[in-house]
């Protein structure tokens, strides 16, 4: 995890089953890369989402943007970003930035590491934007700060919203 | 398909593959029954999408918004919405309104027909927006008046948007 | 169902998410429609899955095969046949066909029903078989003459195997 | 690539979305490991499945085989083995284990490497197989020994079945 940018970035590789028709990645596979990137950038802050859930909290997504600017391919070495964009007591947003990076450039399997942004032989594919918010077993919504106040420490200062003081 | 409201309804069953472990649909499935929708909205029109791809077009997605309201669970009987929201030569947009039925009123394996909006007994869970553009085998963007001047007479004619004469 | 033959038919199109870059149907989606094919199964004979899990109990897959012999493809019009191969009281097990009928026939949006095997104009795309075992909640043994006998009356007679008196 | 055990290793978490509502892995997921198995089978080799088909060749499943021994669950740190089982001038076949080692031993997310199949803390949740054909653009059956010979050195000598001569 970069401190400065708070940006998290996972590589994948594309899978034969995330292929459609068309020769490229199915359109639906992308917010699946983006679960992968919120996993990841828990991970990457010291938690797991699984742990989360094992506490007896959830994060469903209720609104979800995604551009498309270029196709992924089958194969292709992946770069997902991810960071938290906005949250308060009761939600977390995050945007997510997908870029292939070029395969042939040897880095292809490197170790999961923090990126410089302007990484060269990159294309940026996709970006997107999850909504959520924290409910209980029971899909109660769910206040972080009294019931998961440890969970407050990771998430960056500069952005909490107004929101947060809900 | 209601020629007063433009939506075409198509019915489905929540597969036990579609969940995840929060019980519910994961989020990513409502992108394939969007799809869906969009192939039985065409159908309903007299066309098919197999048929624009055998002619050497393709409809790629390069932008998607989705508002989850209500989770869906494994074996609901679902009504995927479908219309058509705006268009030009070169673009194709679509809205959704995904809908719970309640299986216990008997109409959960009727026919895909034209349902009233109003229909009893439903809940409504996702809405959506997916926005795509025409391209040709390349992926180079094709002109719909010129290459495919029968498909714009199934379009409804009120949602030609000032992009059209593009 | 046909009380005959046992075996249960359930219509589908093949979604456009089914298919990868070979322009076929992914391999791995035969088994989500083995899935489907054993909750009309159940559905037919009166019972639903559903239901089995509401009551503490479910069915988890412990062996596969499959025999593809020719690919489905994006809309075709799929019937899956599915039948109770053999079980026991801690066992099930089925077997599945999966045909392509002729979309231009007509009839592939018609009801679901017993069709006759020797219907016309189909191709058998694929064959498979799966076992599984009664578990309850906490994944451990569940012996289903005792805990849910009124599920074992739906099974065919012919079909209990030697295991059944385990 | 291990050359004594002839397996490969490949390590993969799982995802969110390839749970379901048992909080388990859905099962049809496996064969998309398997998937990846062969992928990377091949790229240990000096091969990628990528240039094969560039070069006009496919590899679709004829045949599957698959055991089911625990269940794998999210977040789970799998290790998919992989090896060519038997092969000829038009088949080959693989074989797989799919291991989950012990996360909290820390070496959940070290390099893809030759891991002995004694690691400790490691648990046999999967085994299986896959029988394959070649064939070209046309879907016709492919003879690897006249069409792509160079394929034929990177496949283990002693596992050449006696269909090899045909």
């Amino acid at each position: 995890m970069n401190h400065e940018t708070g940006w998290s970035v996972f590589p994948l590789r594309v899978r034969y089953q995330e292929t459609d028709q068309m020769g490229v990645v199915y359109h639906a596979n992308y917010l699946t890369w983006f679960e992968i990137g919120r996993t990841e950038w828990l991970r990457s802050r010291g938690w797991t989402y699984r742990q989360i859930e094992q506490k007896g909290y959830m994060l469903p997504v209720i609104d979800v943007q995604i551009k498309f600017l270029l196709p992924a391919r089958y194969d292709d070495a992946i770069r997902i970003y991810t960071r938290s964009m906005d949250y308060s007591n009761v939600r977390l947003d995050f945007e997510y930035k997908i870029y292939r990076i070029d395969p042939y450039l040897g880095d292809a399997d490197r170790e999961l590491s923090d990126l410089p942004e302007e990484e060269s032989g990159k294309q940026l594919l996709v970006t997107g934007m999850t909504k959520h918010v924290w409910v209980n077993g029971s899909w109660k919504p769910a206040r972080i700060d009294k019931e998961l106040p440890e969970l407050l420490r990771i998430l960056p200062e500069g952005r909490r919203g107004g929101k947060a003081v809900e």
